[in-house]
Protein backbone atom coordinates (compact mmCIF):
# COMPACT_ATOMS: atom_id res chain seq x y z
CA UNK A 1 0.00 0.00 0.00
CA UNK A 2 1.70 3.14 -1.23
CA UNK A 3 2.30 5.78 1.68
CA UNK A 4 -0.26 9.28 0.60
CA UNK A 5 2.35 11.32 2.50
CA UNK A 6 5.31 9.87 0.32
CA UNK A 7 3.64 9.98 -2.65
CA UNK A 8 2.56 13.77 -1.60
CA UNK A 9 6.37 14.66 -1.14
CA UNK A 10 7.69 12.78 -3.86
CA UNK A 11 5.37 14.97 -6.40
CA UNK A 12 6.34 18.33 -4.58
CA UNK A 13 9.68 17.33 -5.53
CA UNK A 14 9.31 16.38 -8.75
CA UNK A 15 7.77 19.71 -9.14
CA UNK A 16 10.92 21.58 -7.67
CA UNK A 17 12.62 19.75 -10.05
CA UNK A 18 10.86 20.84 -13.11
CA UNK A 19 11.10 24.50 -12.06
CA UNK A 20 7.45 24.47 -10.33
CA UNK A 21 6.57 25.91 -6.87
CA UNK A 22 7.05 22.79 -4.77
CA UNK A 23 3.96 21.37 -3.92
CA UNK A 24 2.52 17.83 -4.13
CA UNK A 25 -0.76 16.02 -3.00
CA UNK A 26 -1.95 12.87 -3.18
CA UNK A 27 -5.99 11.79 -3.06
CA UNK A 28 -6.59 8.36 -0.80
CA UNK A 29 -9.78 6.28 -2.03
CA UNK A 30 -12.11 4.53 0.14
CA UNK A 31 -10.56 1.81 -0.08
CA UNK A 32 -7.45 3.52 1.43
CA UNK A 33 -5.57 3.41 -1.53
CA UNK A 34 -4.04 6.13 -3.63
CA UNK A 35 -5.91 6.60 -6.40
CA UNK A 36 -4.09 9.74 -7.88
CA UNK A 37 -0.89 12.54 -7.31
CA UNK A 38 0.17 15.57 -8.86
CA UNK A 39 2.49 18.04 -8.21
CA UNK A 40 2.18 21.67 -9.72
CA UNK A 41 2.75 22.45 -13.20
CA UNK A 42 1.51 25.96 -13.62
CA UNK A 43 4.45 27.24 -15.75
CA UNK A 44 4.45 23.94 -17.78
CA UNK A 45 0.97 23.45 -18.49
CA UNK A 46 0.12 27.83 -18.73
CA UNK A 47 -2.52 27.55 -16.06
CA UNK A 48 -2.44 29.21 -13.38
CA UNK A 49 -5.25 26.80 -11.73
CA UNK A 50 -2.63 23.69 -12.28
CA UNK A 51 -2.17 23.53 -8.54
CA UNK A 52 -1.29 19.73 -7.03
CA UNK A 53 -4.81 19.76 -5.22
CA UNK A 54 -6.78 20.70 -8.75
CA UNK A 55 -5.28 17.94 -10.75
CA UNK A 56 -4.88 15.48 -8.37
CA UNK A 57 -8.48 15.66 -7.78
CA UNK A 58 -9.82 16.33 -11.44
CA UNK A 59 -7.55 13.04 -12.29
CA UNK A 60 -8.99 11.25 -9.16
CA UNK A 61 -12.70 12.17 -10.57
CA UNK A 62 -11.64 11.38 -14.11
CA UNK A 63 -10.92 7.70 -12.92
CA UNK A 64 -14.38 7.19 -10.82
CA UNK A 65 -15.90 8.41 -13.07
CA UNK A 66 -18.01 11.16 -11.24
CA UNK A 67 -17.69 15.04 -10.48
CA UNK A 68 -17.82 14.16 -6.72
CA UNK A 69 -14.76 11.99 -4.72
CA UNK A 70 -17.55 10.83 -1.98
CA UNK A 71 -15.39 9.24 0.96
CA UNK A 72 -12.00 10.12 -0.40
CA UNK A 73 -9.30 11.95 1.36
CA UNK A 74 -6.95 14.57 0.06
CA UNK A 75 -3.14 14.75 1.31
CA UNK A 76 -0.94 18.23 0.60
CA UNK A 77 2.47 19.46 1.51
CA UNK A 78 0.97 22.90 1.81
CA UNK A 79 -2.21 24.52 3.31
CA UNK A 80 -4.31 24.89 0.56
CA UNK A 81 -4.83 28.32 -1.30
CA UNK A 82 -8.31 29.76 -1.88
CA UNK A 83 -9.52 28.60 -4.73
CA UNK A 84 -8.18 25.23 -4.05
CA UNK A 85 -10.02 25.44 -0.91
CA UNK A 86 -13.37 26.36 -2.80
CA UNK A 87 -12.83 22.90 -5.26
CA UNK A 88 -12.01 20.67 -2.22
CA UNK A 89 -15.62 21.40 -1.23
CA UNK A 90 -16.90 20.99 -4.56
CA UNK A 91 -15.35 18.24 -5.22
CA UNK A 92 -17.01 16.41 -1.84
CA UNK A 93 -13.49 15.63 -0.11
CA UNK A 94 -14.04 13.85 3.12
CA UNK A 95 -10.81 14.35 5.14
CA UNK A 96 -8.02 17.25 4.00
CA UNK A 97 -4.59 16.31 6.03
CA UNK A 98 -1.96 19.14 5.20
CA UNK A 99 1.55 20.19 6.26
CA UNK A 100 2.77 23.53 6.37
CA UNK A 101 0.64 26.54 6.80
CA UNK A 102 0.43 28.98 4.36
CA UNK A 103 -0.29 32.28 6.40
CA UNK A 104 0.11 34.60 3.09
CA UNK A 105 -1.68 32.64 0.48
CA UNK A 106 -3.48 30.02 2.94
CA UNK A 107 -7.68 29.65 1.91
CA UNK A 108 -8.07 27.36 5.24
CA UNK A 109 -6.97 28.60 8.59
CA UNK A 110 -5.84 31.94 6.99
CA UNK A 111 -7.16 34.25 4.90
CA UNK A 112 -10.98 33.24 3.62
CA UNK A 113 -11.09 30.31 5.74
CA UNK A 114 -13.73 29.22 3.34
CA UNK A 115 -14.97 25.99 5.06
CA UNK A 116 -16.01 28.40 8.18
CA UNK A 117 -18.16 29.99 5.89
CA UNK A 118 -22.72 29.91 5.02
CA UNK A 119 -21.49 29.82 1.22
CA UNK A 120 -19.59 26.64 1.88
CA UNK A 121 -22.26 23.77 1.11
CA UNK A 122 -19.38 20.59 2.14
CA UNK A 123 -16.83 20.63 4.64
CA UNK A 124 -14.20 18.40 4.81
CA UNK A 125 -12.70 18.02 8.34
CA UNK A 126 -9.42 19.15 8.50
CA UNK A 127 -6.33 17.87 10.07
CA UNK A 128 -3.43 20.88 9.34
CA UNK A 129 -0.15 21.03 10.59
CA UNK A 130 1.49 17.64 9.49
CA UNK A 131 4.98 17.04 9.09
CA UNK A 132 5.04 20.49 9.07
CA UNK A 133 8.61 21.41 9.45
CA UNK A 134 9.16 19.28 6.38
CA UNK A 135 6.26 20.87 4.45
CA UNK A 136 8.03 24.44 5.01
CA UNK A 137 11.22 23.09 4.34
CA UNK A 138 10.66 22.14 0.60
CA UNK A 139 9.58 25.63 0.10
CA UNK A 140 12.15 27.53 1.71
CA UNK A 141 14.76 25.44 0.02
CA UNK A 142 13.09 26.31 -3.40
CA UNK A 143 13.06 29.89 -2.85
CA UNK A 144 16.17 30.65 -0.88
CA UNK A 145 17.64 28.27 -4.10
CA UNK A 146 16.33 30.70 -6.66
CA UNK A 147 17.33 33.86 -4.57
CA UNK A 148 20.34 33.10 -4.20
CA UNK B 1 -16.44 41.98 -33.31
CA UNK B 2 -18.50 39.25 -30.56
CA UNK B 3 -20.36 40.86 -28.11
CA UNK B 4 -18.77 39.08 -25.06
CA UNK B 5 -21.83 38.92 -23.09
CA UNK B 6 -23.24 37.25 -26.11
CA UNK B 7 -21.15 34.93 -26.25
CA UNK B 8 -21.42 34.06 -22.37
CA UNK B 9 -25.24 33.77 -22.45
CA UNK B 10 -25.05 31.70 -25.42
CA UNK B 11 -22.85 29.41 -23.87
CA UNK B 12 -24.94 28.82 -20.72
CA UNK B 13 -27.99 28.42 -22.99
CA UNK B 14 -25.91 25.69 -24.58
CA UNK B 15 -24.62 24.14 -20.89
CA UNK B 16 -28.63 24.04 -19.55
CA UNK B 17 -29.03 22.26 -22.99
CA UNK B 18 -26.75 20.01 -21.76
CA UNK B 19 -28.12 19.05 -18.86
CA UNK B 20 -25.93 21.15 -16.87
CA UNK B 21 -26.49 24.35 -14.71
CA UNK B 22 -26.45 27.16 -17.09
CA UNK B 23 -23.61 29.46 -16.38
CA UNK B 24 -21.91 30.62 -19.02
CA UNK B 25 -18.20 32.76 -19.40
CA UNK B 26 -16.20 34.86 -22.06
CA UNK B 27 -12.83 36.16 -21.82
CA UNK B 28 -11.76 38.98 -23.67
CA UNK B 29 -7.79 39.58 -24.34
CA UNK B 30 -6.04 43.01 -24.22
CA UNK B 31 -7.18 44.11 -27.94
CA UNK B 32 -11.14 44.01 -27.36
CA UNK B 33 -11.59 40.77 -29.16
CA UNK B 34 -13.22 37.45 -27.36
CA UNK B 35 -10.16 34.85 -26.78
CA UNK B 36 -12.06 32.09 -24.90
CA UNK B 37 -15.96 30.70 -24.41
CA UNK B 38 -17.24 28.52 -22.27
CA UNK B 39 -20.08 27.04 -20.26
CA UNK B 40 -20.27 24.57 -17.29
CA UNK B 41 -19.32 20.86 -18.01
CA UNK B 42 -18.50 19.76 -14.17
CA UNK B 43 -21.62 16.37 -15.28
CA UNK B 44 -20.14 15.88 -18.49
CA UNK B 45 -16.15 15.93 -17.68
CA UNK B 46 -16.52 14.34 -14.26
CA UNK B 47 -14.93 17.25 -13.15
CA UNK B 48 -16.45 19.49 -10.20
CA UNK B 49 -14.31 22.49 -11.08
CA UNK B 50 -15.24 22.19 -14.80
CA UNK B 51 -17.04 25.68 -14.39
CA UNK B 52 -17.63 27.80 -17.35
CA UNK B 53 -15.06 31.22 -15.99
CA UNK B 54 -12.42 28.25 -14.93
CA UNK B 55 -12.60 26.91 -18.86
CA UNK B 56 -13.20 29.72 -20.30
CA UNK B 57 -9.38 31.61 -18.10
CA UNK B 58 -7.93 27.55 -18.59
CA UNK B 59 -8.50 28.24 -22.43
CA UNK B 60 -7.38 31.80 -23.04
CA UNK B 61 -4.07 31.07 -21.24
CA UNK B 62 -3.33 28.07 -23.42
CA UNK B 63 -4.14 30.00 -26.44
CA UNK B 64 -1.96 32.72 -24.84
CA UNK B 65 0.77 30.67 -24.13
CA UNK B 66 0.77 31.93 -20.44
CA UNK B 67 -0.37 31.39 -17.00
CA UNK B 68 -1.82 34.98 -16.87
CA UNK B 69 -4.07 37.05 -18.32
CA UNK B 70 -2.71 40.56 -17.71
CA UNK B 71 -4.82 42.91 -19.48
CA UNK B 72 -8.04 40.45 -20.18
CA UNK B 73 -11.52 40.67 -19.04
CA UNK B 74 -14.16 38.26 -17.79
CA UNK B 75 -17.67 38.32 -18.36
CA UNK B 76 -19.56 35.34 -16.56
CA UNK B 77 -23.26 34.80 -16.42
CA UNK B 78 -23.16 34.54 -12.05
CA UNK B 79 -21.16 35.78 -9.54
CA UNK B 80 -18.36 33.44 -9.07
CA UNK B 81 -17.66 30.80 -6.53
CA UNK B 82 -15.36 30.81 -3.97
CA UNK B 83 -13.10 28.60 -6.31
CA UNK B 84 -13.67 30.75 -9.52
CA UNK B 85 -12.69 33.88 -7.39
CA UNK B 86 -9.55 32.44 -6.44
CA UNK B 87 -8.81 31.26 -9.44
CA UNK B 88 -9.37 34.82 -10.90
CA UNK B 89 -6.84 35.99 -8.87
CA UNK B 90 -4.49 33.46 -10.13
CA UNK B 91 -4.54 34.32 -13.34
CA UNK B 92 -5.09 38.10 -12.99
CA UNK B 93 -7.84 39.02 -14.80
CA UNK B 94 -8.03 42.75 -15.28
CA UNK B 95 -11.79 43.20 -14.91
CA UNK B 96 -14.71 40.97 -13.76
CA UNK B 97 -18.02 41.61 -15.12
CA UNK B 98 -21.03 39.53 -13.87
CA UNK B 99 -24.75 39.37 -14.14
CA UNK B 100 -26.81 37.91 -11.27
CA UNK B 101 -25.80 37.97 -7.60
CA UNK B 102 -24.95 34.20 -5.85
CA UNK B 103 -26.14 35.15 -2.51
CA UNK B 104 -26.08 31.17 -1.50
CA UNK B 105 -22.75 30.44 -3.18
CA UNK B 106 -20.97 33.71 -4.23
CA UNK B 107 -17.22 34.65 -3.34
CA UNK B 108 -17.28 37.95 -4.57
CA UNK B 109 -19.89 39.78 -3.19
CA UNK B 110 -21.05 37.23 -0.98
CA UNK B 111 -19.44 34.58 1.63
CA UNK B 112 -15.98 34.56 1.46
CA UNK B 113 -15.74 37.30 0.01
CA UNK B 114 -12.07 36.65 -1.57
CA UNK B 115 -10.68 39.55 -2.93
CA UNK B 116 -11.15 41.85 -0.32
CA UNK B 117 -9.06 39.43 2.26
CA UNK B 118 -5.36 40.46 2.60
CA UNK B 119 -4.30 36.80 1.21
CA UNK B 120 -5.47 37.76 -1.87
CA UNK B 121 -3.16 38.90 -4.01
CA UNK B 122 -4.58 40.36 -7.31
CA UNK B 123 -7.41 41.96 -7.18
CA UNK B 124 -9.62 42.80 -10.39
CA UNK B 125 -12.05 45.49 -11.09
CA UNK B 126 -15.16 44.11 -10.11
CA UNK B 127 -18.96 44.83 -11.99
CA UNK B 128 -21.63 42.97 -10.46
CA UNK B 129 -25.18 42.65 -11.20
CA UNK B 130 -25.02 43.40 -14.73
CA UNK B 131 -28.13 42.24 -16.75
CA UNK B 132 -28.48 41.13 -14.12
CA UNK B 133 -32.42 39.53 -14.76
CA UNK B 134 -31.70 38.07 -17.67
CA UNK B 135 -28.80 36.40 -16.08
CA UNK B 136 -31.07 34.97 -12.69
CA UNK B 137 -33.85 34.07 -15.22
CA UNK B 138 -31.71 31.43 -16.61
CA UNK B 139 -30.76 29.53 -13.66
CA UNK B 140 -35.24 29.96 -12.12
CA UNK B 141 -36.08 29.01 -15.68
CA UNK B 142 -33.27 25.79 -15.47
CA UNK B 143 -34.43 24.92 -12.06
CA UNK B 144 -37.81 25.37 -12.22
CA UNK B 145 -38.04 22.80 -15.18
CA UNK B 146 -36.02 20.06 -13.20
CA UNK B 147 -37.91 20.16 -10.29
CA UNK B 148 -41.54 20.86 -12.26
Amino acid sequence: MADPWLSAFEAAEAAAARGEVPVGAAIVGPDGRVLATAGNRTEELHDASAHAELLAMREAAAKLGSPRLDGCDLYVTLEPCTMCAGAISLFRIRRLYYSAYDPKGGGVDHGARFFTRPTCHHRPEVYGGIRESEGAELLTRFFGERRG
